[in-house]
């Protein structure tokens, strides 16, 4: 196998532990120095192959390359931007290849979701599509939790165990208060099509917090909820809400849409937390606070699920010892053994079957009145929240590491627009 | 000195370390035996107080009473109700005399903030206004450090380095996605007179990141406002603002109240960042991500600061070693001595001169712009955050307790209407 670079890049929304699965990779292909040359990662994702804008990761010492294991976001920049067909945009994938071609580019990580996939599928493709020799692996990476075949995703064990960890205190919080003043709580999650991360509230259940939990997966039914909320606030004292995101109406509309109005009279964006607040307000009575965790969860690598910074690790290196050992096109996977005691193995996946499918809370994940979740749910959920693996600090902050990111010389002519 | 009973009791918001405190009194009667007999915690505050709902402090486990110290909420119940005049409602004075008679109570151990010191005063008064002999101790606890003599008061350190942390975390991530997705990041904090929450996210601009701070203290001018993030972004790519629920107009107007309007058409209550979100948006057109920690940043015991967490049990001994000594109508205070290397001691203040006197940020700790900080405050609020004080964890959460809280038997006829 003749010696080639590597090409990583972050992709999509990024997480608490995206770059530990960075850092595996770079610390793997270090040590496979006989076929791959050196790391170079896009400057703002797949942003950073079109343009030629390549950070050389040899240029940052070891100490650096090892603290991404504990610095949440995504230390080269990420991006926004799906690669089209190859009919609708040859340019796109022309492009690519003459700056894989002139840093001798064979091997493509590509760290991200599902959109992330498919980018990563069509170029596994370049080399029966245009006649160009890469090995591309799709490293996984969502909070979202989304992806098929994976088992988990890494990302989402941090967000989960942040929300459940978050949500307990707030609720020992508004009991302590419940006598004389609020009653409810209610904590916005992320979340636009699958209940993945508000699905974690339900963990509080064993820890006696009475919380109800809105899913994208079930259809609003204000009624319903209310009295639910009643009930719990009637019985406990208080009540707990875990609202994601896409929580909606039969109809479609979400909750976060409900006809807000800013003062010049546009639509107010997001918000379905102030929303389902202010709706039991108006019903019951009830006073409420409510908070939208937005970034805070994804990025909140100070309380990360030790077991979730392993495995984004893990996947990481196994993607360089795939590409390593002939594969293309594929992604490694989370393989659940058993959940307790947890035990998984890494597996791989063919990429044309993750690629643009997504993956939602299997029904029997969902309690039947569709406010909590089951004990199967809580048995998949538990072993991903374990351990933690706190940052190291600093003058009292965490100590999270701001790459030197030096461009590779460029050797293209010409400026490429995206 | 006769024996005599304890009574104690949470008072106002609680926060992620008024625990700590109550178990510094715990601990600390506990080995004065000879003149304190048992420890009485009013259930709901004072509230407990008035209607002789009493829970007996013994009945606990040591253990419990020691992980007292790393579990946030108000272990016994909170309330807000504060005391009127001695004129205007003499009969509540009479009936805690009655209770505090029926249960032999010489000591009453008050843990609250400004208005909680007010009752706190007119209970330390009750020897001379009504002849009955009782010594009332104030322990401090405000997350938002407005408590006047006292350096800081337990819960801000906490609450401070909580949202430094998170703010850093969140900007790392909207760094990450600014080149083709978000730019602006706005967190609402607490601090509705106040801006040491606010003031916080100031100690990030030591991390590369480019914050902007909205202050209480400071009216808010659009124009500049719209002026600073744009500049921000021209040059770092993103901004960072840390928006004061308390933030407001020149005429007073919250801008969180600024006619926002729901489906019903109602006024929205609370929400200063998505305002100041869709301000930017409006005016400037850069996508962006807000979130409003509200409870979770004060009841984040996770991230706790472990200055706080010291401080806050080091005042709840010392007000029973005040009362030990004889003192009455005094709180127990943090007096700093130097600032690097951080010291301090425990000094005493007058309640007279603590109750309802609130403590602003001084005008040389806000920078001469209004969006950020001076070195005096970093200065002042760096000590404040230092360590980390970790909960023990039991699958994959934070071990909290929950108390017995067993009620002592009522010795008084009749009920007390509140």
């Amino acid at each position: 196998m003749a010696k080639k670079n590597a090409f990583y890049a972050q992709s999509g929304g990024v997480t608490a532990v995206i770059n530990a699965s960075a850092c595996g990779v770079i610390e793997t292909a270090n040590k496979h120095k006989d076929v791959i040359g050196k790391v170079y990662a896009g400057r703002n994702g797949i942003i950073g192959a079109l343009t030629e804008d390549l950070i050389d990761t040899s240029k940052e010492s070891a100490e650096a390359i090892a603290a991404l294991r504990h610095t949440p976001s995504g230390a080269f920049g990420s991006c926004r931007y799906k690669l089209k067909s190859l009919e609708a945009n040859k340019r796109e994938y022309a492009r690519l290849i003459e700056v894989f071609k002139a840093h001798n580019i064979g091997y493509f990580f590509y760290n991200g979701g599902g959109d992330s996939a498919d980018t990563c599928f069509k170029i596994s493709q370049l080399s029966e599509t245009l006649g160009y020799p890469i090995q591309a692996i799709h490293v996984p990476k969502t909070v979202d939790n989304d992806l098929p075949i994976t088992d988990c995703c890494p990302g989402f064990g941090s967000v989960a165990k942040y929300i459940a960890v978050s949500t307990l205190e707030a609720s020992f919080d508004v009991k302590s208060m419940s006598k004389t003043s609020t009653k409810l709580f209610v904590i916005e999650v992320m979340g636009r099509h699958a209940g993945w991360i508000a699905a974690a509230g339900g963990l509080l259940v064993d820890h006696g917090i009475p919380v109800v939990i809105l899913f994208p997966e079930v259809e609003f039914d204000q009624k319903k909820f209310l009295a639910r909320v009643d009930e719990n606030v009637k019985k406990f004292g208080y009540c707990t809400v875990v609202v994601s995101e896409g929580c909606h109406y039969p109809d479609g509309k979400f909750l976060a849409e409900q006809g807000t109005r800013d003062a010049f009279g546009h639509a107010q964006l997001g918000g379905a937390a102030p929303v389902v607040a202010n709706m039991v307000k108006e019903a019951l009575g009830y006073k409420f606070h409510w908070a939208v965790a937005d970034y805070l969860q994804r990025a909140a690598r100070h309380v990360a699920s030790k077991t979730d910074v392993k495995q984004a690790y893990q996947l990481g290196k196994a993607a360089v010892e795939l590409a390593v050992k002939g594969y293309n096109s594929v992604m490694p996977t989370i393989d659940r053994i058993s959940d307790e005691p947890y035990k998984y193995k890494i597996g791989v996946a063919d990429l044309k079957d993750v690629a643009n499918v997504e993956k939602f809370m299997p029904k029997d994940f969902i309690s039947k009145d569709g406010f909590g979740i089951t004990a199967k749910c809580k048995r998949y959920l538990l072993p991903l929240i374990q351990g933690e693996d706190y940052p190291p600090y600093e003058n009292g902050l965490p100590k999270y590491v701001t790459l030197k990111n030096i461009a590779v010389p460029k050797k293209l002519k010409g400026e490429f627009k995206i």
